[in-house]
């Protein structure tokens, strides 16, 4: 059969469908009739050199021509069609990888090249994703065994690129399962490069909460550097603190991650595929992973953070990294900004030396840091922490971190939000308990992280004394109607803060 | 804060989602601004006194306004929006069921509430298409023990309705796995029927098939028949073969199917609940189950088949549905026709008694109706082949069948299309392998079954000589168009029937 019966000329259907490749066809259109497409049937489109593997959904109006195909911005970034091109369309071949899917689900162990085949076609879009969903549960708790782990690893690295940073120690942190607030990161950095240590470092932007570290970072200095850009920082700065997305570091877990979110089964495999791909494809060669432990947190128990702790271990061992692992607590939110120009703002008053600092902040980035220090080649190890201590003292942290800056396209100094509105206690007692979840809602409510200087300020702890009239926290917007959005959602729910008056 | 925050109009978008509810939002309306709204977030839509929780997509062009919400073809029917009402936008409860799936996905047994509350929440789409994927990947296998299968047909019964016939025996047949052309059912309930008992047998139309049960049968007389319709045929004569579609009898497994399907696992527990459910919900009491056990079949060994027996059996006896396992040859196709109209001119000639009519339909239908003659109270076991033949003999079972079609709104003679063309044999030589998936594939581009006439009318099986020239089959097209696209593909795949020419 000739391949102009199943052709269908493409348009931009302008609709976000996050990753996952969709393609739009009218049920009357001669190709759904033809191929017997019906929704959700996987069809696999070829438009010049390129193709793609999209899920089909049905136009049942007159919305969309017979005679077009439209395509989701997921698949239209891959196939990249040019101006009246046509694509034909036809039913694509199994996945390579399904007999491995499959024997992983009726509970087989799985070898290496089962991994490879699996990532491949996870990266060239060949599985929906329902196949992704049935992985990630088939590979959930003690499915994935730790060999079966470092075997994931290694095929998640295989199908992405590596960085090459040639000889010499590289170092990098990881934090699983981050707390409100807790912007150790470009403080961390900026000490161990002031150490003298390579640590070219990427992180992520917010998805669900109301700043990434990638976002508060950007309040300072630009972070969508490309990798010879990211490159050319680290080899004159030591380090660097830019956006993960420009570079791309595993693309088989950048995928796995958009189903595995709203699934949130927080498997121990998964957990350490995930940081360990990411931290050897960014040609780490000495990790520490900070792992914070508390009820509300990923990891609830000493027990937990202990299994996980072997098995990050024992990866690492395989993949030839340098790791240490730094239990932290996972209570309390940390610092007193929620948004990336009030994220901002903590960072540099720490790095600055502020008396006004918040201590929590500083306390745990010297932790951390000095944590790293002592997994470096050639470390006289439980010295770290004093050596974090001193060089964020003297100030040769803060200038380390304003010449990176620099070297990342220019420093500016976080900006403040025009319209800022405290919401006051309403009763005289001990702040007893704190709703995080609220709280990053107010600060997302006014604008953040997409206004920069939007979010909260908030400077009540758990166990303080506060006084009716006296102000709880400070939300900042960069709009009278943002503000009035987080204000009136405040006022819905008084006891965001919430405060005992008895004994 | 009030509700006014998060309102959109609803309009209808006109795209088929598969009974997936998806709504579109534009990026830069104020409900995706001030909930957080991304692409893939599960939202809650209200509108009067009916709710639908949804997966969003999100417009990033201008073909929607800002102030209204798009809703597919599932949303919509589940909203049932008045014009121009409004829906309140919020961020979903987690389901009830979370935990219940968490503790399976983690490799933990369920108990009774928790399968009610997975099937539940799955009826009132609370469970989005990723979690449907994983509670049947956690149930796959072995993970299901044999109560546990017990106790999710409950739940699917449970949240379903189901059909009371009054006191007696109703009797019902089913195939796991279907071949091409094994149109028995009608032939099955007209014997069954014609000897007396009551079989009000729902059946499906075709997915990725050219023609399912119900599509045959609608060509001699109208399937699409509501409960009290199908009720008054069958107090009249005992049986019918409705469309399944019009009844819903297990809404619960026509859910996980949509998730099944794609994924393909077969898993036993999920056989056997899904089949139970329906057949317990149609108020049958004795159940025939016809296993064709063949290397290219459902069920592809004599030990699978064995398990599955036993589970089914089991499972039977705790619900207390009296139910027998055929086991039948899964190797060949079966009839001459594939088609609704092919196929309906097969289960005719053989109630008819034609001496042309297919063998091996005619006696794989005397084999089930024997075997669920001889499942119903009161048989002489062992006799029930004899009683089915001599029924099909003495036209009993034509009478009963027209009889059927009478009630059911008139029979009609299965029409003939006016397009017929032979595909000729390019070699004299000995008929090695027929490729079933491909000549189905030729039935659907000829237009089966959205064409009911149209199909492929086949009598070469496998070991017969055949003379280059002579037809292999006829295909039957409504249009020459669609003549065409047929035999287009016929000629381009000229091994679909393969000849042998050595010895």
């Amino acid at each position: 059969m000739s391949d102009s019966h199943s052709q269908l000329r493409l348009v931009r259907a302008g609709i976000d469908t996050y990753q996952q490749p969709v393609v739009y066809m009218h049920r009357d259109c001669h190709v759904c009739r033809s191929e017997g497409f019906t929704a959700l049937t996987r069809v696999l489109a070829r438009s010049g050199d390129r193709e793609v593997v999209a899920t089909l959904n049905v136009v049942v109006d007159d919305h969309l021509e017979l005679d077009v195909a439209a395509l989701s911005e997921a698949a239209w970034t891959i196939l990249q069609p040019v101006a009246d091109a046509v694509a034909v369309f036809s039913h694509p071949e199994p996945p390579a990888s399904a007999p491995a899917l499959r024997a992983k689900v009726f509970g087989r162990r799985l070898g290496e090249t089962d991994f490879l085949a699996l990532m491949r076609d996870t990266v060239e879009n060949r599985l929906s994703d329902i196949e992704l969903a049935a992985f990630i549960t088939a590979s959930a708790g003690e499915r994935l065994d730790v060999e079966e782990t470092i075997a994931l690893t290694k095929a998640m690295l295989a199908v992405g690129n590596r960085i090459d940073w040639g000889s010499g120690a590289v170092l990098d942190k990881h934090c699983v399962g981050g707390l409100p607030g807790n912007r150790t990161t470009p403080i961390v950095v900026a000490i161990v490069a002031a150490a003298g240590h390579r640590i070219p470092k990427t992180s992520s932007r917010a998805i669900t909460s109301p700043a990434g570290t990638a976002d508060a970072m950007e309040v300072m200095a630009p972070v969508a550097l490309g990798l010879e850009a990211m490159r050319s920082v680290v080899e004159r700065e030591g380090g660097c603190i830019v956006w993960g997305g420009s570079v791309r570091l595993s693309p088989a877990d950048d995928i796995l991650i958009r189903v595995e979110r709203p699934l949130d089964f927080d498997s121990d495999g998964q957990i350490v595929a995930s940081v360990l791909s990411k931290k050897a494809a960014a040609g780490s060669t000495h990790v520490l992973i900070d792992i914070p432990v508390g009820p509300t947190a990923k990891v609830r128990s000493a027990a937990a953070a202990a299994l996980l702790e072997a098995r990050l271990i024992a990866t690492a061992q395989a993949l030839g990294l340098g790791l240490s692992v730094l239990r932290t607590d996972g209570l309390q939110p940390v610092g007193y900004g929620i948004g990336p120009a009030l994220e901002a703002r903590d960072v540099l008053s720490v790095l600055r030396n502020d008396a006004a600092a918040p201590f929590d902040l500083c306390s745990r980035a010297l932790d951390i840091a000095g944590a790293l220090l002592d997994v470096a080649p050639g470390a006289v190890v439980g010295k770290g922490r004093a050596v974090a201590s001193k060089l964020l003292d003297s100030g040769a942290a803060l200038g380390k971190f304003l010449a990176i800056c620099e070297a990342q396209g220019g420093f500016t100094e976080p900006g403040v939000a025009p319209y800022v509105r405290p919401v006051l206690a309403n009763r005289t007692g001990q702040v007893k308990a704190i709703d995080n979840r609220r709280l990053a809602k107010i600060a997302k409510l006014a604008g953040a992280p997409r206004s920069a200087t939007a979010g909260i300020d908030s400077r009540v702890r758990i166990g303080k004394n506060i006084q009716a009239g006296e102000p709880l926290f400070h939300v900042h917007a960069r709009s009278p109607g943002e503000l009035d959005y987080a204000l009136d959602y405040a006022s819905a729910h008084p006891d965001i803060v919430e405060i005992g008056t008895g004994q």
